[in-house]
């Protein structure tokens, strides 16, 4: 069975936030993001993709299109395809949020 | 922003297992299956679709392909599109799951 422990997973670095990924199959990959406090994905766009963030621990600032919201653990997001998004962590603890993307625009 | 509260979403039925979704795209869905103890999720197989379990809350049982294994919070399982699975709640607290599906089948 192909299972993965979140807390055995996550892993942080000084020089930037880190993507590890637990899942991915031609339709979709499920990756865990961790921030270290002041680090961020930059806003960027996916043309054909849907991404959906969960944040597992921490709080962070989503900015998605025009607007931003910063929300904490048990929160979802949805970055609908074509739309503009990213994710910085303000705070002074580190965040971790559970991503899943379909399609997967690696196949 | 497309934004969801798990513990406002969460919502169980002495009936049968809830299904909440979270979101829905013509490329994924995303849902909030929550079981009350001794609930569950029959085994059945999607012929297209990978779908992606994380435990929120509590212990389920998975059962993918021939395997079959107890998990708690924090645990991911990904049941890969033509394998049998389900999920049953054989615990006496209730259990709550994030689930994520690619491509969507309803589109």
């Amino acid at each position: 069975m192909d299972i993965v422990s979140v807390v055995a997973s996550r892993r942080f670095s000084a020089e930037k936030m880190q993507k590890v990924n637990l899942f991915d199959t031609p339709r979709m990959f499920c990756d865990l993001y961790c921030f270290a406090p002041g680090q961020e994905q930059k806003v960027h766009t996916h043309p054909k993709e849907d991404k959906v963030y969960f944040v597992l621990e921490g709080h962070v600032t989503f900015r998605i299109g025009d607007e931003e919201r910063t929300v904490g653990a048990g929160h979802a997001v949805l970055a609908p395809m074509g739309v503009p998004h990213g994710v910085r962590n303000d705070s002074d603890v580190p965040a971790v949020l559970l991503v899943f993307m379909a399609p997967n625009p690696n196949y």
